[in-house]
């Protein structure tokens, strides 16, 4: 019996993506951080979804405040990935019997508050009743036509950046990362991002679904990493995910400009190459190796 | 400590809805079958969402492919009721990690195949490991302006009809019912329908969110009321669910046309009456009985 977790999380969603069809109103579906469905004739929606369970993406012991923060933010980090603009979401729950209205109470405060902050209407939902708390957001954004960014526009010669610092984010920072909304706007109304995708499975896994989408290599500097303050190591910034920055390619004359620039939000740390190439890293010694794209498995 | 069960699932509903704050392009937020946005200047966007849970709304024994396909049905029948053609869906999995290729593969073609008769695109979705099946659809659909129905538009002296016959969907028919999208447009299309809800949790629940939405009272005609054949008794067609058959008021000009139309699939059961008339039930000998519109309670 072939089961998911010798096929993976990817093996699957390739499975099924390969098995459906979509008719022309649909730019893009499975394989980016949101569905890119044709809208009219400046926008296209954006279209995501994710599911949260107790035990996997959050603890019982976690702030239930944080927890619904949480759900809203994941989905907010998506839209951002396509350079979008949130707009509605529905937010569908499972509820374990025994959940106290006080509990209730702080989880919905957590989504309502990163809603509101981020112009979000919550319009909807579904109440259920589970074994674990469960919740998926689903959520719909815009972005104008010229401004939608794919993970599959990556040239040879861009350089990658990532924003804010990562690793060690399961200490406590994936359940308050700020999502990244502003910092796409700012990015594709002042300069030509190639390809852009949020940083959820690890460094490593979500540069490798760029290099698949956009059929390319890159390779990455070690020293030019920026690991945050909860990081115990390189490795947790590569592998470990739920950092939900930025992470996308600009050609060298932008990628100039936006050094230029002093943003402090933005690193770059590393290059686009020949898919040849395959994915590299080269250490302080510039010493390279060639690595794999994995991360965070599900299965 | 207040738990959901005292509360229950529409008392929590209520808490998170009066809680939330909309901007004025949602038309109708929480509080009907779909969420409705203003989208152009003669169409609405849809928005819904349904999760479906094993050993809630279904068994580890029932044949996935018919999970698949009633996750995506549900969905079908809440964009019916607002009188909507689908066009949209994202799926969000949760799937145990021992769960077979061959059951994940089932599952799929069940959804691929009830998406595609209704010329829906799949268009992206979640994965996640969880510790018993999880599918929470959502959905997209649109509506011309002039067609949408809400659950709020019953007007004293409507005729109260259903499309097919009620009670006892739990014993199989919950898992194969045909969504009843193009009963719905023929419904708007032909007639001016001033309310609609789709049978999920019980013909007397839902007709009490008619009621409640558009503070009216209603008077049911037990011997109207048309019993499937797995139903065992009136009660199963009154308070059962999983029905997903339209529940619609007409005012009596428009429900004489649709009776002398003689189409074979919508019965009149009763009448809209004053609010303060509350829910009565007339039985064959011609007495009335105030009742509760209780139904299926998820806590």
């Amino acid at each position: 019996m072939t089961t998911l977790t010798k096929l993976g999380e990817f093996g699957l969603i390739n499975r099924f993506k390969k098995s459906v069809k979509l008719d022309s109103s649909v730019k893009k579906g499975t394989g980016d951080d949101c569905a890119v469905i044709k809208f009219n004739k400046d926008s296209y929606l954006l279209f995501t979804c994710d599911m949260l369970i107790e035990g996997m993406d959050f603890t019982r012991r976690d702030n239930p405040y944080l927890v619904g923060r949480k759900a809203i933010a994941v989905s907010l980090s998506d839209i951002a990935a396509c350079a979008g603009l949130p707009r509605y979401c529905l937010v569908a729950l499972g509820l374990p019997r025994k959940t106290s209205l006080t509990f209730a109470d702080k989880l919905f405060k957590g989504m309502r508050d990163l809603a509101g902050r981020y112009k979000v209407n919550i319009a909807g939902g579904d109440l259920s009743r589970a074994g674990r708390l469960t919740i998926d957001v689903s959520m719909l954004g815009k972005v104008e036509k010229k401004l939608l960014v794919l993970r599959s526009g990556a040239k040879k010669g861009d350089i990658i950046f990532v924003s804010g610092k990562l690793g060690g984010s399961i200490r406590g920072r994936h359940l308050s990362f700020i999502p990244r909304v502003k910092e796409a706007r700012f990015l594709v109304k002042n300069f030509k991002v190639n390809a852009m995708i949020d940083i959820s499975d690890g460094l490593l896994q979500d540069l490798g679904h760029i290099l698949e989408e956009s059929r390319v290599g890159a390779a990455l500097y070690e020293d030019l990493i920026p690991l945050s303050a909860e990081a115990r190591n390189l490795g947790e910034a590569l592998y470990m995910g739920e950092d939900f920055e930025l992470l996308f390619t600009l050609a060298p004359k932008q990628a100039k400009r936006l050094i230029a620039a002093k943003t402090p939000n933005f690193k770059p740390i590393g290059e686009i190459t020949r898919q040849a190439d395959r994915l590299r890293i080269i250490d302080n010694r510039g010493r390279e190796k060639v690595i794999q794209p994995r991360g965070f498995r599900h299965f």
